[in-house]
């Protein structure tokens, strides 16, 4: 094995070492049981234990209630943006979306693409998303809420969920759900792709209010059939088996950890460090607006574009890799979810200081 | 690591042991790039390599003409089930179904559930499955026709494909895609699983005619929209990366084995063993009508249900798993796909030669 390196890509992200270790130990028997778990029957006692912990893990992690249930299903968040206004939308009611990126954006437009009524009802466009737009009013008709609790482009995030009352809270948190501790009981439904802190990509995690089964029409693709997923326990057809078994290891992980709130404190110190490198330099400008700062995305710009690019390759040649910003807005962006180490946080801020020396 | 046994599990099943110990071997760090191929970006041009490579495997080892592209989709053969009547319905056209076993049928109702005209064309289900109903005449107003070449459950295959003219053939290929040479020119669409003969569960692939794309409308979830994922390669959204890298791998595997013709001569000679031992006895009563049977599934009862169960028992503790038949049609299955090597097959006729002594 070559030397491993510090890892800032957006997603798919840095994983556990621990992890991949006990992937790799496992790889051709599971076990003991002769076999790896790719090659296993879902419909096997041994699987079925993986996923009903994992089910139970994802749930009791976060803390929520016994009113709530996992899915395991495919498709990422992309899947999602049409699951939900095909499961969730009502009669006479209009899904409500608030605008805080690209992603949100997209999930918009395929409400809209479905022909189903929605609005958006607050959005933070016009100042090119550097900030969460977090001053509205719901409306009465209103289906559900949906919201991007993080914005990997633009580096923000909530920093208090809305209060949406007695209309569902829907949101896609694929890129920090388990990065701190929030009351996960006042969501309808939370999703995300697990590539960013919970696994490999190709298994999106739903956690639905059970309540909420029953708005599914018979008329969707059975796939993304909440209702009849969850009566199957996200085993009515194969489900992504090894990443399920990658979710459940990851989840063990955290617990292992301490938990969410050990996460928490350390993905804060991580981004305390480097928001603080950003904000004592007058070299690097942060893009998103201080009081909607991400923890898990830290975004920034250098003096010119060409130094951006000197920065990413002089970063990339000293074994930190994945910092080029998304291409619409340009700029750095250092992902630092979960398993990225404080050693790495540490390292980029020594080679932001030199390089900021030396330009 | 403990031994390795012999798994006739119908899926997720066997895979070639050099290809999951290449897996293990780059589990932490792809190939010197410092990190695992889970966590590397697929925006990546390490990851690009991988699925522009996989796509022309997947096409060139079973000799696709270059009118064809692959597509590496989520959701198995269940989102396929709703994807082909979302893209392939065509406004005053009827989508024809040959119903020969389960998948066959959920296929159908699935089309029926999101209200796409559609009819059963023929079907086997008087003779409860065990033969494969190939006579019968395709209309005029047909939008396509879908087949499923194997039925996991009954033992059943197609020997030879139907001719459909100018409508496009669409076959649901999970259980035996790269189990023999066939001219995959005559399809319109394939789609499969990868969890038998291609990868791991949790990925899924399709080949299409290329002409065919124009005929995906806009307002269908664009997780299933073949032309946008086509125009995209696949990296419309996150892939399962992991998922492609293993089929990769495993198209690799088909090629340094000899490529399709020498795999479909090994099963050919695997399957005529286990037929031709099933054949041999009258204590074991093979369940497909003989011109139907499986290349890749083979089916039969012993005597009495109470035997069935002590086989399967026996033959577990023996180290042959996964051999107890589906629950629909109870008995015993050997499931013998392309990674199943003689020597289980071997180890299996023994066996069931000492259990019939014994009994």
């Amino acid at each position: 094995m070559g030397q491993r390196i510090f890892n800032f890509s957006a997603g798919p992200a840095t994983m556990p070492v621990t992890v991949l270790e006990t992937i790799q130990r496992e790889m051709l028997d599971y076990k003991g049981e002769g076999m790896s778990i790719m090659e296993m029957s879902h419909r096997s006692k041994t699987f079925d234990a993986i996923v009903v912990e994992a089910e139970a893990l994802v749930r009791e992690i976060m803390g929520f209630s016994d009113q709530y249930q996992t899915l395991f299903l495919q498709g990422g968040a992309t899947g999602q943006f049409a699951a939900v206004p095909l499961n969730l939308s009502q009669p006479g009611k209009v899904a409500e979306y608030i605008d805080s990126g690209s992603w949100s954006s997209k999930a918009v437009k395929e409400a809209e693409k479905l022909g189903k009524p929605f609005r958006v009802t607050a959005a933070s466009k016009a100042d090119k998303y550097r900030h969460i737009p977090t001053d509205f009013v719901v409306g009465k008709d209103a289906a559900y809420v949906h919201i991007t609790s993080n914005n990997t482009i633009y580096g923000t995030q909530w920093q208090n969920f809305p209060d949406t009352g007695s209309v569902p809270l829907v949101a896609d948190m694929s890129s920090d759900f388990y990065c701190k501790r929030f009351d996960p009981n006042r969501f309808g439904l939370i999703y995300a792709g697990a590539q960013k802190n919970a696994g490999p990509s190709g298994v999106t995690i739903i956690v639905v209010r059970k309540d909420l089964l029953a708005r599914s029409p018979k008329d969707i693709p059975t796939i993304f059939n909440y209702q009849i997923n969850a009566e199957k326990n996200s085993l009515y057809n194969t489900p992504n088996t090894f990443g399920i078994y990658v979710v459940n290891l990851v989840m063990h992980w955290i617990k292992n950890q301490g938990g969410i709130d050990q996460v928490e404190k350390i993905n804060r110190q991580k981004a305390k460090l480097l928001y603080d490198a950003l904000d004592g330099s007058d070299f690097y400008r942060p893009y998103a607006d201080a009081g909607s700062r991400s923890l898990m995305n830290v975004t920034w710009n250098c003096p010119s574009e060409e130094l951006e690019k000197k920065f990413i390759a002089e970063a990339t040649a000293a074994g930190l890799s994945g910092l080029k910003g998304h291409r619409s807005i340009g700029g750095i962006r250092a992902s630092i979810y979960n398993a990225m180490p404080m050693a790495g946080v540490e390292r980029l801020i020594e080679f932001m200081r030199d390089f900021e020396k030396k330009s």
